[in-house]
């Protein structure tokens, strides 16, 4: 695992927020409440934690497209936003959260691999912040959050099974994924994806294992970081 | 499992197609051979493989506004044509292939949970019988396709590990989630998702047995269809 | 005329369905019931039914751009699809429908000319059967279908008046165009365009022939498939 | 018919222009000539004639949505600018015409029905004197024009065929069309829809006398214009 | 300043409307009274002013690309109906308005050089004519419009300060800019951008006296329209 | 005026970029070199400045839309991001600067006011770093770099001709705007605009008095960032 840091607290406007920084990997995450639910959850007496996700331009190495001037969000960003909020909402007991939304967004400022699962992990600690707020102002009596959730990388990369890839392994790997997994060890998110190659049973046993000690690492920094 | 049939040679046009039933769910899929490769590809030497998913408005229960009409493909669309993709290109010697592009076309006429999976395995078929035409005619000499490719999906539906999940199951499972294999039993892609619930290590192996079972039916299925 | 056939039901979850073939050209129609009118026909006592039309990427001879990852309907599907809907609507009692709507859809599986002809043609079988539900199920009481409704293409080709032009004709024809009609021999719609070409009155008289012996042969193979 | 007034060279940049009026419908009509073609026409020798039209804001009675701010052309201004361009090169010798491509913009200043018509009658006064410039400039030898394009609105109402319907009979006609004619009485396009309604043969044939008179009147105006 | 016309009633529709001609720029401009406000207004019991800008694409010396067939409003177009409906907007008390909205569309017929400040000019003769419609019937007893507005363009072209630029000066002016002023002199905007050269704190005096001028004229000419 | 500090080279990716903060305003400032221009420019012999603006969700007290899943840019954004390009490039020497493109990336992570200003004031920064890179490396000889260019609001609050307005004072000033200076104390862009208010000469001239020593005061920020 690459050195990891949260820092909170770091915009004055969110109800939470935090930058996380896996190695060269920084994200800015804040957690937005809302008073009101997407139309499909009305007078469901549950709540909803929902998550968006973006990249400066020029976090990556040569600058990529403003996805705003490009006019939409590309698959990547879809299928990374998506898994944000699936990821969450698995650690969230959505009746006690009450009717109203939290939106967490996860803006990468620099990017060095691994994006989605700082996300992850660092949206996590926004949304802690801004749940204790809600809980602090008594507006919610039962905390909502079950546990802590987190997320690592692996892959495999000229052979061997690696945890927590930096973007010239990622990109050299022909396999890779994420595992998402809460504080207690239960698994909420596996995907490992194949790209013109094919991996073994063995082999994804092992990236289970490394996920493992990578989550319980990535718990403790959680842990301090919201103390 | 429910009852696989692969009907090929469905539509005239196509250089490979099939319609592949998984219980009602029922997808037409169809390989178009072009004699281009998209840009990032071009004098690479290598081929690529690719698709596009869709539904037909009224392949489910009740009607979803057609995508074109909408001005956008959502996004599990696209998460889902991006896996297709990928899991076909893992079975593919794209060398082999030679400077040509294979569109997979995945056309969901009727709905009934799994049409991401149906989509892989029919794909699979639409694709060899594209390269069964390149081979005949010559235009290439080495197989370029490495294994069958097949998915299926599974899930942890009221406490129990279940595999081929119908929309009904789909819909109530905590967990579900798909694997896609090769013939020879080697994995392209692993993903398990939760909402709203957790797993275990244990059920995660479980499903992974499940799968392998599942996979080696379907791949059975294919080789009938394609012989 | 290309040989007709029509089978109807042969999806599960529309209240109406058909599988329309006019020789080469394959068209599936269903039609959705909906208990809601768009907002410009609230509170007028009266129904609509509309249409939606589509083409598979593959469903021509050279693959075509999927409309939805296009991000837009092209102009000539717009055009066709208002044409099936102002169809099937002049043949239709909207009070004794009431204030519901009618969606149909005509998604072409297969093209070879003919496409938008077949589509009101099946379209109309689908309408059919979905009102045959709702007078079974005593939500209406009056027949809102006043006639059948079937169209037929015709044309001018290699200087000569033709009837029911396929791909290779059609793509030929300096002049061609559709005549819908009610089962009872009258106009619904005649639309005859010239494209680098013009033409003169008897030759429009002798189209219109042509459209009448069409449009019967049509209506017997509407009836056989409902009845 | 209402009055027909043809007022020509009405902008100073367009190589053709003209303000039309068909009673208080009023369009501006500009021809655009440029040294290129659409890239399906390149290298053939051939040129391409092409048409858009637009409505501004408040040309009707109560304000329409700008369609540059809904971010789409509609169905209608689609299905009219795509009949205009097809009307106008049925009149073209796209051979004689060289490489080059005309775009006719028609622009709807003021409506009160049958504003397709009035611009195709008036687009092709703005095609004729453009193409006088080529000729005059020996760009071109040979005459493209092969004769005048005019359209003419017809339909029934109140129970009787009528001719060059304004916009309150045209709102209220069941059935509505036009016919779009070369100045030798050929036919170029002929639409007649009903809406709610049907027609018999008869009337057919009497609203296509109508439109033979109402076609040869707008004619006169054509020539007496570009005189 | 080159000669300036103004004729007012120009459309038979519109509440307010005149064609300002400003030496070769022509803009027609109408103003649309609505019941209604938008969204952030409703209840505050105040009225809206807006404005929406736009050019027939042969206004220009080369044809440019038609806003809504590209499907979107470019850059520039947003930033001058921003520009055009704050500007009136300072000059209306919206509380004499009453909770209504007024459009003014300003659509360039014919462009050379200054579109803006004449639709500024022009926008505020449509939006008195509107307003004296309401007085006149009785809707509102209170005059909203506190005073004339008008704009006039200036720059610094071949290193002098110059007024009401033409289209081939503004194009070669390394300085240009706009002076939104009240008839009584005041100001309301004032906007001096240089591209790719600055310019001093003299110069900027000087155009500001310029501007004086220039708006005096203007004003003459709108209470001359509008008596 | 508020404190102001200017951190450089704060992501290890782009060419030149700099944070900085005025007040509680936060833009994170990149500027990228690419050895290519935008077409018109072409074999022009010069090079070409450019800028995008954008402000992350919860950068302001409620969270606003995403503009990339929205669809596309706010008028406001588009308005922003063409002043900083056109301020940018009026201190540049594009000739010196050789036919290659910098794009000047500002992206606002926390605003209260004032955010284009500092946009064009971070921005001349990120440049600045970036060319000396260029100079460096020898890629170019001649620094095209003028003057150092720093921008400024202002506005009348209250009554009063106030600097560097914050959130609170700016959306309550009927009047505000931007001054854009040179180093050497010369104009690039001045924009004063008022809400429902307007202003006299003199207090346009206290305002660009006070912008003169807003302005100075950046510059000094941005000399001693760049040493």
């Amino acid at each position: 695992m690459r050195p990891i840091s949260i820092e909170t607290g770091v915009t004055k406007h969110a109800e939470g927020s935090c930058m996380i920084k896996v190695g060269d990997t920084h994200v800015l995450c804040t957690a937005t409440i809302e008073e009101r639910v997407p139309p499909f959850m009305r007078n469901s007496g549950q709540g909803w934690v929902t998550a968006e996700y973006g990249m400066l331009p020029r976090a990556t190495n040569t600058r990529m497209r403003r996805e705003a001037a490009a006019g939409k969000q590309g698959g990547r960003t879809v299928e990374i936003q998506r898994l944000i909020g699936r990821s969450l909402r698995a650690g969230v007991d959505r009746q006690a959260l009450g009717e109203r939304q939290i939106t967490v967004d996860c803006d990468v400022i620099q990017a060095d691999g691994g994006t989605r699962c700082a996300s992850i992990t660092g949206g996590w600690v926004a949304l802690r912040l801004a749940v204790n707020k809600l809980l602090k102002a008594g507006d919610i009596t039962t905390d909502p959050l079950l546990a802590p959730v987190a997320a690592v990388s692996c892959g495999i990369y000229a052979g061997q099974t690696v945890l927590d890839l930096d973007y010239p392994e990622d990109s050299e790997a022909g396999v890779d994924g994420n595992f998402v997994m809460t504080g207690a060890g239960r698994l909420i998110e596996v995907q490992m994806s194949a790209e013109g190659a094919t991996f073994t049973h063995e082999q994804m046993a092992r990236l289970m294992e490394l996920a493992d000690k990578g989550v319980s690492e990535l718990v403790e920094a959680q842990k301090a970081a919201v103390a």
